[in-house]
């Protein structure tokens, strides 16, 4: 867009990530590590409402912390910019913050154009779970999708085990009014959220920019299979019910239906065990987790029902038991397509290559698409690597999204 | 054979078996546990002592502990019979020891069939290794199959971490004298131990007599495979390199490689650990243990090279790299012919089920075997379990192993 100065832009961007890289805003020398109700998250967020506030934005925060923008009065419509500052224990520069460096500049366009465009930023508190292990816990307080006894007892801290409802408390907020939290979504007439992406497909299919189409559902599970226990070196190969060779063929049966589902569908063993787990002993008992993502509802259902189906195939044609326990599911979250269509738009304006892409990670605009239209931007982030210190991603991609998000929200208010 | 009677036989094994499972010998309530130089293995070795004392043995220990009794004088040629008689940690009432108590039946059914075959009785020292964390190590100072630097240093007590010879010291032995063990075998004419079968192919075959004609040599090894751990939601299936599926080709492979060698060669995964081990994180690493075994040495040691090629062109083919690393490695021990063939004869004498077989665990007889004429017979143990209080075997087997090596060594001297 004519008047937008994208080394400008990637000039602030990087001083605003360098920035918050310092001593002052992580808890640990060789990570950042950054979450609810310590120093150095204050810190962060007095970081944003100071330079927010030189933009003349109103900014207040929701009665647990989530921190809210706004250049108009309340009852006013507003477009939604934002992401999470928290991170990871040994996390990266760049997960969330960089969402909210990101919407921060956007803001700053705005004013810089002379464009008066009507924004809400909005940063959430501890999407990451680092604090109390509760993943996404801001925008699921927000949708009230947590019940009071979580807040008041359930929900601990991970350094001192005492609730959250205490922590916030003595931070200053007000915990007991957690469900006016929701009122933060009320005047939104849509939300973009600018994140990295996670993974390397932007980067290895050569793209600075991808717009989420959907946020990937999932079910996550795990395959028991019981066999028996015998030795290793007494025991022929046709007297053994060996847990792990069905545990082997339901791990490349996995891979098999999640490429057959197609879509994007993916399947992964993350983790496995066997017991009695020595090297002389035929396994007794294989434990394996099973994780099936898609956009696609029927597709990564399917697979895990297929998975569940073969292991007790598998494991039965062997004269064993398996038995699939299911951990937690979520359905797929589409983003809006009008909003999806702006991006798209402004993205071929820039004339940067850019690809439409499911999120496969979850992130509170999941939450927030209940209520308001949504969508978010991935930028690319160097081999894939997020939560790690070694995470890298560029400013000048995180700029190019501002522009874009900027140019979108143009289009749409 | 006339003259024998049987249940009178399983009588006195099952008297003995009850007695040494009794809290005199066993550190434990809830399992049998006795090692060297305690208490429970010292009154063990004095059971027998005074048994075999009262047969006119004439009993003694070697210079580390190994109880040896004879009926000639010194310089004759005796033939040997025995076990061990310590336990694992939370072990059974019949590994080892119901060997050692078989072999004073041969000597009692000796005496009292006036027969005055040459015997000697031999109960090695710390077979199972809960002492000193080291197996066959009595049979191993025996065959000099260690280093004085062990003894004084290297091998350390589990319990308090103090070296084995000072605790060979503090009982009362002159480890010093360690080389002199071996003398134990110079008038040896032949060996018979007896013990259970560790595995069910006896009970699953209805056969109560196994004849071992070898015991399996072996390849311990581990196979790493190196991928990339990435986001398992945000990584697409052409994305990827598993480490994990690569691990489960290996296992399907080395089943197949197993049953294609043949011979009674086995493989075995008994461990796997990915990294780093979460449900929603594709393994970057794979580590799992190879074991493959046999009584033909190019069966398992090909299956142990093919498997490591394989897993190479496995992870290869995907875009990863895997290394095969030997942890340690034996050689199959043959039994003597001569001595197997007088097992077989008073086997089939008796008309009861037996049957030849390899022995697929490790055991004394793999150290006494280089030195000495030797063989095995095994018993059958309920479902296979060894190693456990669960373990259970029949006295009147045990009596039936008695009856035939008695026959076999008279067939023999």
């Amino acid at each position: 867009m004519a008047g937008v100065d994208r080394g400008q832009s990637a000039a602030r961007i990087e001083r605003d990530i360098e920035t918050l890289a310092g001593p002052a805003y992580t808890l640990s020398d060789e990570a950042i590590r950054r979450y609810a109700y310590t120093p150095v998250y204050r810190a962060t967020l007095d970081y944003f409402a100071s330079a927010l506030d030189a933009l003349g934005f109103t900014v207040a925060e929701d009665p647990v912390g989530t921190l809210v923008a706004r250049n108009r009065l309340p009852g006013e419509k507003v477009f939604g910019v934002g992401s999470h500052c928290d991170s990871n224990r040994n996390g990266g520069k760049y997960d969330g913050t960089m969402g909210v460096v990101t919407a921060l500049e956007v803001c700053r366009l705005n004013a810089e154009l002379g464009l008066d465009l009507p924004l809400q930023l909005v940063s959430f508190l501890e999407e990451e779970g680092s604090g109390f292990g509760q993943m996404l816990l801001g925008s699921r307080i927000m949708l009230q999708r947590v019940g009071e006894e979580d807040l008041r007892d359930t929900f601990r801290a991970i350094d001192d085990g005492r609730p959250f409802w205490e922590h916030a408390t003595e931070a200053g907020y007000e915990p007991e009014r957690w469900r006016e939290s929701i009122h933060v979504l009320d005047d939104l007439s849509g939300w973009v959220e600018m994140h990295i992406e996670q993974a390397r497909v932007l980067q290895d299919t050569g793209n600075r920019i991808g717009i989420v189409t959907a946020i990937a559902g999932y079910v996550h599970a795990d395959i028991t299979v019981e066999g028996r226990a015998d030795h290793a070196g007494a025991t022929p190969m046709d007297f053994r019910l060996d847990a792990g060779v069905v545990a082997a063929e339901c791990i490349l049966e996995l891979e098999r239906l999640a490429r057959a589902a197609g879509g994007g569908t993916v399947g992964t063993v993350g983790e496995i065990e066997f017991e009695p787990s020595l090297i002389n002993v035929v396994p007794g008992r294989a434990r394996f987790s099973i994780d099936t993502r898609g956009v696609d509802e029927d597709g990564y259902r399917g697979v895990a029902r297929s998975i569940a189906a073969f292991a007790e195939q598998a494991a039965s044609r062997r004269g064993m038991k398996a038995s699939f326990a299911q951990r937690q599911t979520l359905a797929p979250t589409p983003m809006d397509e009008r909003i999806v269509g702006a991006l798209e738009a402004a993205a071929k304006d820039t004339g940067e290559p850019f690809m439409l892409m499911p999120s496969g990670a979850a992130h509170d605009t999941m939450c927030v698409a209940e209520r308001v239209p949504s969508a978010m931007v991935f930028v690319p982030c160097r081999d894939g690597i997020s939560h790690s210190p070694l995470e890298d991603a560029s400013p000048a991609d995180a700029a190019l999204a501002a522009e874009i998000i900027l140019n979108a929200i143009r289009s749409l208010v």
